[in-house]
């Protein structure tokens, strides 16, 4: 198996595993009980809140567990607006925002609060004077990601702070840090973040559980209601087990300049390959993310087709944009004005820590034969 | 260990937690991804939605996965209210429902909505009349727990769909059935239930995955936003070793006759055993659930302090009401009118169908030394 779909993704690592099943067989008190099977089973809750909040710089009371990603930006959008509807109207955002936060706006949207959607160029890129002239004094929320699910684009969300004190804005920041998570540093303060979203299962942890970071004195709605859990802002019964594996994998997260400059070197090797096949062109900007290329393969099959047609003959797993969307036409590639020939034909493949420069070969010789065998 | 906590969580059944880890370690693409490794986790959700299904005696596209139990009952009470709000304003439930009802409830009585709370008998009780009294033709949802949780009465809820008729309300009737659900028959036609909530962690499964079950045909509207996945209901890329998980802890929910039988024997034998200690009060009605005892302990020790010392001087664990409550006093037995003497002293035993008369003797030993070490 050549898994090149990390965006998507990740194999969760053997030891997050194995805490897992050990929280399952030996460790499965209700975190909340009060009994020792309970209080145990909430320390490793306690533990990993320490070990994630250790890997974002800040305190563990301001990490809240949530199901994944897509639930921490629900629930930092809606409970960012609905706290702050008294003070504004506005809501900036872009484009290219994963479908959690860009369907989130257009529910807010028809709520009756005003959004602006900024637009990338013809890279995925936004620039800060896009974001200066967005936010204005009635802006409640800036939701924005650090690095684009589909391109690799990196937005310049470390401006956001800046604009929102100019325009003297009212607005608390969120960013969608769920693929620039353990592949760069994240630090709430330097990011001027008020709200963070992560998620496991694409740090080599378990699908199922992701983390909201929300800034000390910071206030949010809740979504859900009901037990005392996460200080009430996200009640239930916690998934301990993946809780414990998701620290479990934080705790894993190698040095980030090691871990960038193998990154580099293979992405530099992977675009060299592809551009050796006649007729590829690389989506993705130069300076984005290495861990996502974004391409267009010359042939005559659709995108989808072509996932399928590398995982049946070759073993190799890729994808047509993002998992999320189950096949329907990127809209990050829509926003960049890319034009739909290219886009029917465009694969995104994303790697991990873990991914060698066999597995980028494999990739190679599977995309050269198909190019082949099935030209445009 | 004795565990006598079951209706707070069960212990993950061994195959339940083998299939998890294999689902971590094998099987662990992106249930939404094209390729092979999505392919096969999407088999794992199809398969473990059939499984469900069928002990629900319904069908596969009826089940929603969400994070748990207290998600499915936000997501039935939030999306029936939003969807019906047209059609009327009135919310029927009872005082002793679940947490994550109440406090949705009580949310959606601050949103405007009028809610109706039925208030049980000295026995946790609530009766037909009741119902029928409290439906009227403004009345969009009556959301009502099968067993509850704290006390085992069981609610005349297959009643509520005659008194929706009768007064000819646009009601969707939900029914929570986590603490029902694998020790009882559930059919939503014969319960006339449009929605109905469980959770994997209450039947051997492991925290961090539940359903609901939505009728055909019936429109509720989602809570979050984004990805395709549980067609729209619930997006979020799916916890599919949780998934799986859960459809193998469903697989394995024995002949309930067989079960029924186990347990009311065990129950007799605790109820008998339980008041041989002088002044033990048991709370629970004479017909509820047999799973569930919660009695007045003679003692100076707050329930909390008995649960406590359960654990440490004898490894038994047992709760002082709802885990979700995390020790704030039991709004139950408030609702019962159960004096606050008793109620500050009260724990609740809950047994699974692996609890056997040797836990039960342990549990005596350790409460009829407790009562005489520590008397009132």
């Amino acid at each position: 198996m050549t898994y090149l779909d990390n965006s998507a993704t990740t194999k969760p690592e053997k030891e997050v595993a194995d805490k897992i099943y050990k929280m399952l067989t030996v460790n499965f008190g209700n975190p909340s009980s009060f009994h020792k099977a309970g209080l145990d089973a909430n320390d490793e809750i306690t533990r990993a809140r320490e070990i994630i909040a250790k890997t974002l710089s800040c305190q563990s009371e301001e990490i809240y567990f949530t199901s994944g990603g897509t639930e921490a930006n629900n629930l930092a959008i809606f409970g960012a607006a609905e706290a702050g509807k008294r003070r504004g109207n506005r809501i900036v955002t872009t484009a290219i925002e994963h479908e959690s936060v860009l369907k989130a706006a257009d529910e807010l949207e028809k709520r009756g609060f005003e959004v602006i959607r900024l637009m990338p160029d013809s890279k995925g890129r936004i620039s800060e004077e896009q974001i200066f002239d967005a936010v204005n004094d009635k802006t409640i929320l800036v939701t924005m990601m650090f690095v684009n699910n589909e391109v690799g684009s990196i937005l310049p969300v470390s401006s956001i702070k800046k604009a929102v004190k100019r325009a003297n804005a009212p607005a608390l920041i969120h960013i969608d840090c769920v693929q620039a998570y353990s592949k760069t540093e994240i630090k709430p303060e330097k990011l001027g973040a008020d709200l963070i979203s992560i998620s496991s299962h694409k740090i080599h942890g378990a699908k199922g559980v992701g983390a909201l970071y929300v800034k000390k004195g910071v206030r949010i709605l809740p979504m859900m209601f009901g037990g005392e859990q996460e200080k009430r802002l996200r009640p239930g019964t916690q998934a301990a087990p993946l809780i414990a594996g998701f620290g479990k994998a934080a705790e894993m997260i190698p040095d980030y300049k090691q871990q960038a400059e193998k990154i580099k070197e293979l992405n530099a090797y992977a675009k060299q390959e592809l551009l050796k096949i006649d007729g590829v062109i690389i989506n993705s900007p130069e300076e984005g993310s290495d861990y996502i290329i974004n391409l267009y393969v010359p042939t005559f099959m659709t995108s989808q087709t072509v996932v399928q047609h590398l995982s049946s003959q070759y073993g190799v797993y890729v994808s047509n944009g993002s998992a999320c969307a189950k096949g329907k036409k990127s809209h990050v590639l829509t926003a960049m004005k890319i034009s739909d020939k290219i886009i029917d034909k465009s694969i995104r493949i994303s790697f991990s820590r873990n991914t060698t420069k066999e597995d980028i070969d494999s990739l190679i010789n599977a995309l050269r034969e198909t190019v082949r065998d099935y030209p445009v």
